[in-house]
């Protein structure tokens, strides 16, 4: 039985007890949330060493990071060095977006060795394999395509990225649009092309029930992509995205009446203003389905700073419910990301998610910043480091700026920036001063 | 004649033409807006090589960079290097908080060199002097606060910040409300200090006239700063800081009645759901004075990415209506930054003005990220890279990740993240191949 089943026949499961813990919420909330199918739990059966995490309303947001190899890059070892730094950032999910070398040999070393859900895209494997088996990816075949699923279910995969919304209806809509970047999304990409190519609907609509069987004997949470997510501002929110989700809301009621977990993806390039209304829009057409974001990012000019546009827009969007945000790495539109991006990608989109925690009321997200602020008032710079979102960095950075005698191993009690002017100090001194008085202020 | 006495007399100046011609608006449009205070338009007839630029409702939101030596690190090189980092990363404005070194020396050098608006803040040097001469800050008279103040103005900068609104009922409010970080603001620590240590009241608040007196000589624009600001989120929009935003109202009435140009400092550290409110508040109660914000920073955990914590802050902060971002660098909170810090801060707080400048549609804003959509749709790594907001960043990354041979001087049509894969390619020759077809979709 899936974790869904599982809740709505009223049973609380190990895997809810554990995230519910690991949340500080009762298991009888996740399970309430499971049943109702506002929050998922992503465990596949065979993902052995899996820490169960929930995501949905009424949680911590969580945050993702992609890894993968691509053609160029076919490197594992490099890839196993991104999950180790995702993990180490304090990541809370990581998708495997390999393109390159053995497939099914990665996936497997990356599920073997993470703790954290794992989550796949079933295009990209399959038009991989089409590729070397045909010569070109485009002739890939439907029981490929469902072959390969079941492949990633059975390996383990606790959630798959399923573009099931890009239809021919959807590509018509997405042509009498007039797209300045038509798709963006590469398995959207895939399947609006086979379909152009084959003359056919996509499978994975046509199919879905299949989709679910597979779903359903591995407990596999399904990701609904947006594969006409929008690349750019000026596409952003337009009818093809905005067909596409009615689609996939109609596809979120299909997996329910199974019992199958599901999450809907979204946008993609957002201008600010247009944020709160998509996350709206999708929480009411989906009614209520997580919601799984890529950003948004909120310019298309910042490349090499697309971690941070990414957390202006994932920041608002968390802010306005979304429940879940894959991270954008500094690499994001230039290249494939290095080790040291990927830690940027993690903690950026940490930041957004806590940000907005602060807003949702997650449980202890405010409590952080108030013992930071505390640390900062005392000039506790122990406490300051121990309680930064990126420890390393934290003290990286105040040992080069404080500590000039590199036998002194502390520094001022002040720092570097203002020194001996230090407003936290001065006011300090002078507020105990005049407790110390007995006449108030001649105010 | 301040700029604003000459808009108010209904003539254009050459500084408001210049100003126009660079926003691409009439010069007219920044005419009434000087008149009736929603502009300013910072140039001090002292400052001879400034570049006009104005600031305001109906602008283009703008940047501004803090550099200055301290005590620890007095080094004017070391600053100048900064103040050339700033402006080649597009910064608008930049201030001048040394607090170590020759203040007159190291002021009149920046100004020399620097063709965008110069901000200093008052108490600063003022404070480093009375340290000087009497041993303690704390001892600075009246007398020597004016002076600096009238040295600072006659030797040419364009805006100063001027703590007016830290008053001693002020600070018995501050008591009552009990907060976590009192005062983080130095200005306003040192000043909130005098008047505890004096038990007088604050001079700039109570010769209010004399300073405008002095603004009105050398047409200085006042930048009331926000001694009161919150520190932390949990002391965000507080009575202590909201009874100061009231007293600060009060003095734009003052300053405007008088055509002395004028803008409100504001914070700081705010909870994502609390900044629209301050900037409608600020509005409100400064009848619509240009608002000048440092961050906000949406979290306090972060030490090492606040240029991303204020990004997100700023970025919904201007898009709901703040005119002016002092950047913040990853250096905060942890000690005085570094020539890359001061690029990496300027280049976020630029990015989330150009975010929120699209939603604002300030002119030709939009128009840019629909080119870089463009150049992405056809693949044209000239022109990403030539419309990416850091070029420099941008080339080094796309280099690093897409050409291995050194030899090769341009990479594959793809970059090295997709590879063949990649989504514009694929679709793109999908929708041709449509295209030449006669036939319509089965769909």
């Amino acid at each position: 039985m899936t974790q869904m089943q599982e809740a709505r026949a009223g049973r609380i499961t190990p895997a809810m007890e554990m995230a519910a813990q690991r949340e500080g919420l009762a298991a009888e909330f996740i399970r309430h949330g499971l049943a109702s199918g506002t929050i998922v739990l992503p465990a596949n059966i065979n993902h052995k060493n899996l820490e169960p995490c929930a995501i949905g309303h009424g949680l911590r947001t969580k945050v993702n990071a992609n890894i993968g190899t691509s053609p160029e890059f076919p490197d594992l070892d490099k890839e196993i060095e991104k999950l180790e730094a995702a993990l180490a950032a304090g990541v809370d999910a990581v998708m495997d977006l390999s393109t390159g070398g053995d497939l099914n040999v990665i996936r497997r070393e990356i599920l073997k060795r993470c703790t954290v859900p794992v989550g796949t895209v079933a295009e990209y494997q399959a038009m991989v394999e089409a590729r070397r088996k045909y010569g070109n990816l485009i002739e890939m075949t439907e029981e490929d395509l469902f072959n390969t699923i079941e492949q990633q279910a059975r390996d383990g995969a606790d959630f798959i990225t399923v573009h099931c919304g890009v239809t021919g209806e959807g590509i018509e809509r997405l042509k009498k649009e007039g797209r300045i970047t038509d798709i963006v999304s590469r398995g959207g990409a895939f399947m609006a092309g086979w379909i152009l190519h084959h003359n056919r609907e996509n499978p994975l609509y046509e199919q879905y029930d299949r989709l679910l069987d597979i779903a359903e004997k591995y407990d596999v949470t399904l990701s609904l992509g947006d594969g006409l997510r929008p690349g750019c501002l000026a596409d952003a929110s337009d009818r093809a995205q905005i067909h596409e989700l009615i689609i996939l809301g109609e596809l979120v009621d299909r997996a329910w009446e199974r019992g199958i977990q599901v999450m809907v993806e979204g946008p993609g390039h957002v201008p600010l203003n247009q944020i709160e209304a998509n996350v709206i829009l999708q929480k009411r057409i989906c009614k209520g389905a997580p919601f799984y974001v890529l950003g948004p990012l909120v310019t298309d000019v910042a490349p090499g700073y697309d971690h941070i546009t990414s957390a202006i827009g994932g920041a608002l969007a968390a802010s306005a419910g979304v429940d879940f945000l894959c991270y954008v790495t500094p690499a994001e539109h230039l290249g494939l990301p290095s080790v040291e991006d990927v830690r940027e990608g993690v903690i950026a989109a940490r930041i957004a998610a806590h940000a907005a925690d602060i807003v949702k009321g997650a449980p202890g997200a405010l409590a952080w910043d108030l013992e930071m602020a505390k640390a900062r008032k005392a000039l506790d710079w122990q406490k300051q480091i121990e309680l930064a979102i990126d420890r390393e960095k934290a003290v990286r950075y105040w040992q080069e700026k404080n500590i000039k005698d590199k036998d002194e191993n502390k520094g001022k009690e002040e720092c570097s920036m203002c020194g001996e002017f230090c407003a936290m100090k001065v006011i300090g001194e002078h507020l105990q001063c005049d407790r110390n008085k007995s006449h108030k202020l001649y105010s």
